[in-house]
């Protein structure tokens, strides 16, 4: 048995990172994966959506807990202002995924990161959404992200910092679009 | 002074929301707000979001109270399993903007909304983000939600689900591309 002198870099377990990937090009079908929420209505905007079960690695999984987010409006959006917005929960997996990628990708590449930080900015004109102009679209009419990345040698963070944009899972799906379709029971 | 009888209906202050359309109708500045959520890497795929101040209706605002929310992976995914996924907070961000948009619409046509719960799923395969196939997409490759309306005639409720999606800030987001830039402090 080999061992490497510091598998874990960044707090990523990159034994396990690569033990993975050569796991899923051994066997493709562990790649697909379905995540999963449900959400109940309370009252007016607030509503609550729970997190738990998944399925991947040609199995259903569950979290090691069920993890509930509320969302509802603020006031100046007729709300009670119980949690944040949809749209402010959008930024967030943003950062997130971004975020989750620097590291992996930093630990692979052995890259040492020592903080990374970021603010994520969406501009949204509310004409859209009421009604009020056809115009305007829904949705965010721009977002912005910024990042400060400490650790390695700049020239090394801001190669890992294009990667992770290039394999972000929500970076995708916001710059590009997906099929959603929805189903209504109404009885 | 007039006053309506019931100028509360699912939990929505129609009073307020008339008059929020109102102003806005007079004054469309009104209704460019900007969003935002900050970051912060703790170890790995381990990352916390605070969503605190907004911009909107002119002014800078803030909610109640700042909301921090984790983001991890599984085990499964090299994580710590500490939050969900970022890309299982996009599917929270949908179900909850389309039944906010619900129960507002609602209100504003007087229908009556008893019960709304909802499922969201999205399907992603993982050869993308990890590098290991380039015809497969970081993202979900399609969205299903569905949903299940109780209160007032299902006609009616199908109709104000039909509007929902129509208006929804997430699912344009979702379904249409957005841009997004990244700027990079690598010190």
């Amino acid at each position: 048995m080999t061992t490497t002198e510091n598998p874990v870099r960044n707090g990523v377990d990159t034994a396990t990172l690569f033990a993975t990937l050569d796991a899923v090009k051994q066997d493709p079908e562990l790649a697909k994966f379905q995540f999963r929420a449900t959400n109940r209505w309370i009252s007016g905007t607030h509503n609550r959506s729970t997190i738990e079960g998944f399925y991947g690695a040609k199995q259903e999984m569950a979290h090691h807990q069920s993890f509930t987010f509320d969302a509802d409006h603020p006031a100046v959006l007729v709300g009670a202002d119980n949690a944040p917005t949809p749209v402010e929960y959008v930024l967030h997996a943003l950062a997130a995924c971004l975020t989750s990628g620097l590291a992996n990708i930093a630990a692979a590449r052995g890259v040492h990161l020592s903080e990374v930080e970021s603010t994520v900015e969406g501009d949204i004109n509310l004409l859209g959404i009421l009604g009020l102009s056809d115009g305007v679209r829904n949705g965010y009419q721009g977002i912005r992200a910024s990042f400060k990345l400490r650790g390695d040698d700049p020239e090394k963070l801001r190669k890992v910092m294009t990667q992770s944009i290039e394999r972000s899972a929500v970076f995708d799906i916001l710059t590009n679009s997906t099929l959603v379709t929805v189903e209504v029971d109404a009885g």
